[in-house]
């Protein structure tokens, strides 16, 4: 393992910890009523997952010297909508998915009900989070209004949620390039890039950075989409925590299903040289985003 | 029928067009990608709705003397928030409702993926027009914060959600006056409040109106529940639009069960005498709210 690989996994594992101290702080604990409801979300939040972005958003304000105070609530309420849009996509009149980072999906272990519900209270409290007063950091009230409409058009029927209809509503039928690119484009890219986005807007990002950190997010959040097509593909179930093979079952359009296995391989590595040569102009305070990119296409799980 | 009635029914029918052609015009219609989610959003959006809450919105920014084009944005977004708590709180996993408004539920036309899907959209949607640049009227930004992070606490774990959490949880069980307190105004009354508390905060209340103007939500919100209790036993289900004795079928506890039909009836009086005090200092431009006041356990659907 050389320096890089060393220093990515110390960083990414340092900010991984501030992001579930702080969301450890912003969820309330099962001694709220109803517990119910506290433990449910509790439960998917801290189900392993990377905090892949909220650490970009943060990675992103590091690079225009922003304030993490001002960041980490909005990282962390796009973590929460993260975790609403898994417990949702996992229920049986979704993807019908039983695991999820090796542990039982949300609904396994609390009801469908419960599930729903679950998702409704952790996207509507990543709104709370990002719009109270009592988290307020230095930036202002129109940044933090822009940041929150740019998410919401994220994650709504722009972003998130149409990519999972198109996804629902082609499941089993002929699928072409440019259907994948819709579901991808909107199911998974478009938070990636929103993260990065909102940690720019956030530090008073000029219009240039702006853009050169958004197309940076389009490239790995591509090269990040296709990467997963094939764990799903040649990916270990014990190091994935969840079934392989669930994309050919469900009749899903992948990429390795469009490119081949190689074809796939060079398209990501492509989308993520791209990725790196928008952000080349900044200073090493950039370097974390330059090895989030190659952890994109390297990781294993 | 006395002048007021007349009035009243003029007033709520001139205001449900304004929210309508509103709610109109701030969602995409089905020529908009991907159709399947727009026709969702809009036949449970444009289903009937007596638009309660954005004309309670409406009437508290007019006591103010308030900016129509501020509120506007709110008071809809308020209406598809409550939309999509219908839309998740019908599925089968939930309540399980086939009819409401004497139309067939969301996920029996469109399937409970879609469903779910759209009322995620619908949620997040409104969190967009609350907070986007295009719909902005003279309201201030740190006003518009305030408001979102009002709404998405009466929205989540402390309000609806959590209402419906304690619902779901306590069908079958023996029920107290504690827990239906706590369902009734987690579920139903903190959105009419908020209503009502969004249109003045944007109307730059002060602290006694805003107080004054609260009360009243609370007081219409709790006769607005033991009418709905009152309804599904004495309703008739072509004018309810739904079937009635659902509750007593899904063993909920509701206010009649524990106060008896006329208990309930005085309590709804009570109730609303209390809400008719509070704004008894506003001058007639607070009429409306008096009038809907009258209306809630008035009312026959």
């Amino acid at each position: 393992m050389d320096n890089k690989v060393i220093s990515l996994k110390a960083y990414l594992t340092e900010r991984k910890g501030i992001v579930d101290q702080a969301l450890d702080r912003f969820l309330p604990g099962e001694d709220r009523f109803p517990p119910l409801i506290f433990r449910s979300m509790r439960y998917s939040v801290f189900a392993g997952g990377k905090r892949l972005r909220p650490i970009l958003c943060m990675a992103a304000a590091d690079v225009l010297g922003g304030n993490m105070q001002s960041v980490l609530p909005v990282a962390c309420a796009i973590e929460m909508i993260h975790t609403y849009s898994l417990i949702h996509d996992d229920l049986p009149l979704m993807d019908d998915d039983d695991f999820r980072r090796g542990m039982p999906t949300n609904h396994k272990v609390f009801g469908e009900g419960i599930a729903v519900l679950a998702g409704d209270a952790l996207l509507t409290e990543a709104f709370h989070l990002m719009s109270c007063r009592e988290n307020r950091g230095t930036e202002s009230a129109e940044a933090l209004l822009a940041t929150i409409s740019e998410i919401s058009v994220a994650s709504g029927f722009d972003g998130m949620v149409g990519g999972q209809v198109v996804d629902l509503d082609s499941e089993g039928k002929e699928a072409d390039m440019e259907t994948l690119h819709y579901i991808h484009s909107h199911k998974t890219e478009a938070l990636l890039t929103v993260s990065i986005r909102a940690g720019a807007i956030l530090s008073g990002a000029s219009k240039t950075d702006l853009a050169a950190l958004s197309a940076y997010g389009k490239g790995i959040g591509l090269a990040f989409q296709i990467a997963d097509d094939i764990l799903d593909i040649e990916g270990d179930r014990e190091t994935l925590g969840k079934d392989t093979g669930s994309d050919e079952a469900h009749g899903k359009v992948t990429f390795p299903a469009l490119l081949g296995l190689d074809g796939s391989r060079k398209k990501a590595r492509e989308s993520i040289d791209e990725a790196l040569s928008q952000i080349a102009r900044f200073d090493d305070r950039a370097d974390p985003l330059r090895m989030i990119a190659q952890f994109i296409i390297e990781r294993r799980s």
